[in-house]
């Protein structure tokens, strides 16, 4: 018999923050005196575009595990050459890298988590580390129970470990819990591990119609936001 | 130069949380009906008897890391002989051993937490697990930036990988953190490990007049209660 769902885990760049357009805003505010006619947007793709690439390095065993601000570091050091900024000095550099820790949640989460907050206990389990996540909530007005995710498991997405060791901290077999994210693979890798899945639509996450509209894989949820994850929820 | 004082840690059985009488009141609560004469008291000093012994086969790497909420459960096994309960079945004990999550704090907690929110990020460098941590601030209406601690850590207090993980999670110098606890040894150790330290008297945590009025190590701040400790950091 399946259990009752006791648990959210939550996906967070893309799924509850809106990457893009933050990492523009706050790439602009540190630097648009400097390259006036620096496409922002571009700058916020490319340096997303290393994402992928730079865990994988860990999640293949090349390199130990190292928390994602330091990845995010690495990977801005091989994008800024492309912008013409590869002479920005250290403070600037370790300022934008912490525009990540800035970025604003899509407009249904602040008060769709507050909702499903009343029913389950919640927790973001994103490949962004402890600090990132932390601030993030505090800016968004978001109450986690714990924050857990790549830097509890020591790996990253979509390894089995990072779901598996989210569970285990909140001392529930998989089936009581439930992955919600916008990306499909996340979540067949979750349901490869035995939690429950909930897709979300962020069809604007690169872009107007560029996000998965609807899941690609199978789920137990699919809703068009947190708002509508809620009401099918009964939270 | 001293940093500012960014993040405070608190320790949280004794610190926090009343467990003497929280737990009395738990066994009460289950047993009672079953066991008219037991001082319940006797039996929560009992169980918190076995405490230390416990965390120490894993200190001394005796046994491999253990959540509190095991340790817990094996201590209570060796107890419930003591008062005549062998025979609980197992549902009673496992919702037993639960009462540790059931505790309520001390009457300054939750709203000297809040103010101290205003100023300093806040988190639980406890040895209590993640699950037992997020039930105790549901109940108790705290807000942390983070769940860290022993098992993030994997290893317990006084250990200075404890210390030293809950300052790496938050990204931040150990001069830049501050560990919170009644205890004295809690805070030496801390101390050890580069963090600032501030004690908070908690005299009646093993009944009226038994806990420490005051610091017996070198400390940067001593405080009554919790809001005291706001006052004095301007929280």
């Amino acid at each position: 018999m399946t259990p009752p769902i006791q648990a959210l885990f939550f996906d967070v760049f893309g799924t509850l923050a809106d990457w893009r357009s933050g990492i523009a805003r706050e790439a602009r505010l540190l630097l648009s005196q400097r390259n006036e006619s620096t496409d922002w947007i571009a700058f916020a793709d490319a340096w997303r575009g290393e994402y992928q690439p730079g865990m994988e390095e860990v999640r293949a065993g090349r390199i130990p595990f190292s928390r994602l601000d330091i990845l995010h570091r690495h990977n801005l050091e091989r994008v800024l050459p492309r912008f013409r900024l590869s002479d920005l000095d250290e403070d600037t550099k370790r300022n934008l890298n912490l525009a990540w820790h800035r970025l604003d949640m899509w407009p249904d989460v602040t008060e769709g988590l507050a909702r499903l907050r009343r029913k389950f206990r919640l927790a973001p389990v994103s490949n962004g580390n402890i600090s990132l996540m932390a601030d993030l909530a505090r800016r968004n007005d978001i109450r986690w129970d714990a924050i857990l995710g790549a830097e509890i498991a020591g790996d990253y997405k979509p390894k089995p470990r990072v779901y598996l060791a989210a569970c285990e901290a909140f001392d529930l077999p998989p089936a009581a819990c439930m992955m919600v994210a916008a990306h499909s693979n996340d979540l067949a890798a979750a349901a490869q591990c035995g939690l429950r899945t909930a897709h979300v639509a962020r069809p604007n996450e690169y872009g107007p119609n560029t996000g998965e509209t609807g899941p690609r894989t199978k789920v137990d949820y699919a809703a068009t936001d947190l708002l509508d994850l809620a009401r099918q929820l009964g939270a």
